[in-house]
């Protein structure tokens, strides 16, 4: 497997399809980097991109797409749902394969940096990137949005990692450097959604469950069965099945029986892999003896 | 994920390195092939190759090697303890991943056509891109090695597939399909060996078991653990997950815990998906799910 990191960059446009296609093909212009995915929202006024690549590709394309943002999109005439405070609004690094959480930091402050210098945007750094503690959560960032920071970011305390301490019209943006993200369900064999919620109540973060995990409990009207749907934010801290077999071991409390689980969107091999490791009570394993790494060496 | 097939052909001549090291070099010479893994063995004078690519790039590279072997090998001289035939003593085509059994099928044929029109091999197909339900098992058209067959080829029943019905130095060839093969080891939380060949028995074909499972239960003197050590030659049709619950559910029988277990080399990526998806009990996942899978495309 080549080193592969993935970019999930969010820009403050999500109405106006040509100016989303001009950053989307500054990202495709370079080479070695492949488009994913991207879906803009009309009410939130706003585009997720994600992308993958060599770790040098993809910091290029996080830059070439911040320069086209910065360019096209006015933050003094945007309107939308979503809290933002940029024409780029965040720019997330997240190692998948041969890559290491130190090298995502490090391509997060290679781009601030660059976006600082050249582009006259301040900067951000947050999550995994984060140089002061309470800058590792977003919304502490990007408090009182592109209208408040304008006056705010004169404060000491708000004062950018990099670029100038003021706002132009492209605004201010956030880069880090995060695990992947996991979006994963599992259903269970009953319609009582409060089942479902206990069970989201015991295993997520926020209410004293595991840190990285987010969940909530919902009905799915369509099957009439609930469903714990979760996003798991680390899965090398909290892997699948431990998720899996807890919230097993929960619904079997209820009575109720885990009747399957689906991943949404994406997932890095490696998370697939601790699942067989676990299971099979695998020895000695390494992810270089599965065939596919090899043959890109 | 490229379209990728396997190769692992096997050549008489285990001692000579510059040999050997020649007809790896063939290999080699073929752009986008991979060799993975090659070893030579001086008492059965034999040597196993292993690489990995595209279709044509696999087939291509395996035409090379065989010439080059004919030129290099000459069968009159040849000694050894393992059963042979020809320089190149056996071809198979494994598909790896998006490709099927039908394409490797096609692979030998279009092989075995060219090194019988082109290096005037007899050769014989054999497992799945046999021609006669007899040549499906190697053994039966191996049948009398080198020495024997020089005679025996001009019966009706051993005329080859392709080429002259007759032998030069080079000897004769089988080229074949087949799914790819997982060594696989489960240790045993016991010494008594008597415990591992009851369980060996249970799970293998030849004795009624699983069909494309083979098995043997062995002693681990180091450790002193009894060991379950298998070849799984059709993960599709049998997975892991099946063969580990069997032998986790005949071990309890004699109140044996399964302690581990092992993969030996290397195995494709789906074998370990189908792995995740049973314990999960994953709904409509597909493999392009897996990221890595998506950078190759």
């Amino acid at each position: 497997m080549p080193t592969l990191v993935e970019c999930v960059p969010n820009f403050s446009e999500g109405r106006r399809t040509e100016v989303i296609q001009q950053i989307i093909a500054q990202i495709r212009s370079v080479e070695g980097v492949k488009l994913l995915d991207y879906s803009a929202d009309e009410s939130h006024n706003r585009s997720v991109v994600t992308f993958i690549g060599e770790p040098e590709g993809v910091k290029e394309a996080a830059f070439r797409a911040a320069k086209k943002a910065a360019e096209l999109i006015n933050m003094e005439e945007h309107r939308g749902e979503h809290p933002r405070m940029g024409a780029t609004d965040v720019i997330p690094f997240i190692p998948i394969s041969d890559v290491t959480m130190e090298d995502c930091i490090r391509l997060a402050r290679e781009l601030g940096q660059r976006m600082g210098e050249e582009l006259n945007i301040p900067v951000y750094l947050y999550e995994e990137a984060a140089t002061r503690p309470e800058r590792k959560n977003l919304a502490n960032v990007r408090k009182g949005q592109y209208e408040g920071l304008k006056e705010a970011i004169k404060q000491h305390e708000r004062q950018p990692d990099y670029g100038p301490q003021e706002m132009g019209k492209a605004g201010a943006t956030a880069v880090g450097a995060r695990p992947p993200l996991i979006a994963y369900n599992i259903n269970l064999g009953t319609d009582d959604v409060n089942i479902a919620k206990k069970i989201a109540k015991a295993i997520r973060g926020s209410s004293g469950g595991f840190v990285s995990v987010k969940a909530l409990g919902v009905l799915l009207e369509d099957r009439n069965i609930a469903q714990v749907t979760i996003n798991m934010c680390n899965y090398k801290e909290v892997p699948l099945f431990r998720v899996f077999e807890l919230v097993k071991s929960e619904a079997a409390r209820y009575g109720v029986n885990v009747i399957g689980s689906e991943i949404v969107g994406l997932i890095p091999m490696e998370a697939l892999l601790e699942v067989a490791e676990f299971y099979l009570r695998l020895e000695g394993f390494r992810k270089e003896q599965v065939l596919e790494t090899r043959i890109t060496e």
